[in-house]
């Protein structure tokens, strides 16, 4: 039997559960929700974008869109990694802490079409105390459509 | 008296004014602007932010829609230097060559408080035939929340 999936977002402290993109909070959002792969090796984030994020191209995804994915999925993907590194395995109910992007560079290497499921693929580059370097790729019909290149840093405690 | 001042983002095709972030013809969109400066040296965005678009941390501006203004506005300016290059004036009714994204790059400096209307500035770094480089800066309270720096590439005919 497939284990129930947890959802990094779900576990972000209250107060950080707003975000357009991704805060479960947000009832005007994305809802964007990321997941470790079964291996741990990478993050995993599934997602078909509403028909009003076409981008200046007609029937083209929003650069703008890709942008948010990567930014969601990529903090998300640090959090995960930061408590993987810790020894930590996500548990229901069991806060994660929140990193926030430092630096985010994104190639767009092919259009993405409107109306498919589109998949955001993270791994981990580099870890420190404080900050993660994370690489992703957003793929749709089989095709890497977009890779990014993240520097998350650890949210402070009194942010 | 000053000029009645005419948005790069309506002289697009109409096939390309679309777009999430600044396409006229999306109702359902963001609506950003871009404007040449009055020294024609700079392309000039100001929006604030709907209060959905909070990020991860409260109070603060979510880092995809600091991306999504980023996307819009760089590839508004890049259409204008290329069509100034060209010896040309902005006329209503008169289509401007639409450019799209081929690599964004954002820093983050500071949060973006929320609330508040930003300034989105742009200059070219360089320019040939296809490719426009664009430097960009976001501004708020006087202060640059976030840099960002662009390749965009002239859209092809067929597209």
């Amino acid at each position: 039997m497939e284990k129930e999936k947890i959802f990094i977002q779900e576990l972000y402290e209250s107060r950080f559960q707003h975000c357009f993109g991704c805060g479960i909070q947000n009832n005007d959002g994305l809802n964007i929700k990321s997941y470790p792969s079964n291996d741990k090796e990478n993050v995993i984030c599934k997602f078909t974008p509403d028909s009003i994020y076409t981008g200046g191209v007609p029937n083209n995804l929003f650069g703008g869109m890709i942008a948010m994915i990567f930014d969601c999925h990529g903090t998300a993907s640090a959090a995960y990694f930061y408590h993987k590194k810790k020894g930590l395995e996500l548990k229901k109910g069991q806060a994660i802490d929140r990193f926030i992007t430092a630096r985010l560079e994104i190639d767009y290497k092919k259009p993405t079409p409107m109306g498919e499921e589109i998949t955001c693929i993270s791994k981990l580059e580099n870890m420190d105390e404080r900050k993660a370097i994370i690489s992703m790729e957003i793929i749709s019909g089989g095709i890497t459509r977009a890779k990014a290149k993240m520097i998350a840093v650890k949210a402070k405690k009194d942010m």
